[in-house]
């Protein structure tokens, strides 16, 4: 399955939060490989892009996945939102890729 | 400021996330204090409720106040929501306290 397709396939399994991708609040949006922290989509420049990816699905997201499991093996991270004084993040981590969006 | 005043003004001030520590859909709440991280009310067993402040509070409440500082330094981290597979995770980091509460 090429990563067209799979990448297709997370947007639209994700449509409520790729929803807000296209929604008017969304500031903006980033979808990136989770092997490498490729960015295959995104809304923002590439440094600002890659700082996300670099931060968000790098750092928190691994520190979140598993701090869920430390507590309880069986669980797993489905979904994330961090809510700053700025603005939102949202970040939903998939098999391949994770999806974060900003409103 | 006793931690007692402390502690309940943190509630009241919470009341949007505290709401939902008495609603019915709740399975339960932490509030420890930061500097410490000693429990000060819970709904919890201690061993439940220190592992929750421990992995919660210590390590992922603190990776993403730095993510966000990381990203944007005049940004400050308001409210985190971490959805899983079992429940749901809200955490509200205050001045002196952090409260948790499970949905």
């Amino acid at each position: 399955m090429n990563m067209g397709r799979i990448l297709e396939d997370v947007i639209r399994k994700n449509s409520a939060n790729t929803d807000r991708i296209t929604a008017e609040n969304t500031i903006g949006y980033v979808v990136a490989e989770n092997s490498t922290g490729v960015v295959a989509e995104s809304s923002f420049d590439n440094t600002s892009a890659q700082a996300i990816v670099k931060h968000m699905h790098g750092v928190l997201v691994a520190a979140a996945q598993s701090m869920v499991r430390d507590l309880d093996p069986p669980n797993k991270l489905c979904y994330m939102r961090v809510a700053t004084r700025k603005f939102e993040y949202l970040i939903a981590p998939e098999e391949v890729f994770t999806i974060t969006v900003l409103q």
